[in-house]
């Protein structure tokens, strides 16, 4: 299903994409889809938290700051082009209870887990997930969303650069 | 038409409402609202970004961490109710030139502006407009779209209290 929602995304505009196009190209009646996803909207969130997960570990540059700044080109690069600001709009118009949108959220954490672990290891001094999600992520996220100047690969490095500044971090680990 | 669209987003669920639908509570035809808006999704996003138009400056209360705290309570009041998290899927699956979520950045750094006048007047350091977004709405936001956990007022507090800690802040003005 999940490969019928894409190839159909890759043809087509997201408006002309209805549950019974998904269905047809992927060989099931349109009542399986909305037994299983409830409606085109959630099917949506769930094919884009899908292609959000990622296939593999950020990158060890040898440094907490040079992990952080390649995770945040990456993650740049993912969600701020055409296809990434798609799939956030499809994660945000989620409603549901086990929310898409929450899987995103875990998948950064999880990599940025990665990064804190590894910085401890080396014994830096390295803030926790949760203060580089708020002073990393959220303004890169509320900057793709809501602000019409694109965020560049700049912005996130000041940002990165102004969490490590603060020298709240311990080394942990 | 912003009545119209109101008046039956107040009635009906999201998926019920329609372009045709808009237009006939609003007097006119469909196609006027298409050559204004293009489709439905910018209308309801402009909808929304007028609904989030504050209405009046933000509360007076004697000091800047007062002032950012109120709010805080109140953007959190507005942006984490059910209406809220609608208005902001709304504006986020807008993908026009013009998008109606810039609207929403742009009411709230005005109203922050005032915040950081007053506290400039009173001769408190105070950090930026840009520095309070970044440090405090962003990651409220982030929460608000992403994580399942419901923000509330004392990590709203908490937010602030780091940013001005952090004493980067000078009196200006």
């Amino acid at each position: 299903m999940h490969a019928a929602a894409r190839a159909l995304q890759a043809e087509r505009g997201r408006h002309e994409i209805t549950v019974p196009l998904v269905a047809a190209r992927a060989g099931v009646t349109a009542s399986t889809v909305y037994r299983r996803w409830g409606d085109l909207t959630e099917l949506l969130a769930d094919v884009a938290a899908e292609r959000l997960r990622p296939e593999t570990p950020p990158v060890d540059t040898g440094s907490l700051r040079g992990d952080l700044a390649a995770y945040c080109e990456q993650y740049l690069e993912e969600m701020s082009s055409p296809a990434g600001r798609a799939f956030l709009r499809d994660l945000v118009a989620s409603c549901g209870d086990d929310r898409p949108a929450c899987r995103c959220d875990l998948y950064i954490r999880e990599q940025i887990g990665v990064i804190v672990e590894r910085a401890a290891r080396r014994g830096e001094p390295t803030p926790g997930v949760g203060e580089i999600v708020e002073g990393v992520m959220a303004p890169m996220m509320y900057r793709i969303l809501f602000v019409a100047d694109p965020v560049d690969l700049a912005d996130a490095r000041r940002l990165v650069d102004a969490l490590l500044a603060r020298g709240g971090g311990q080394p942990r680990g």
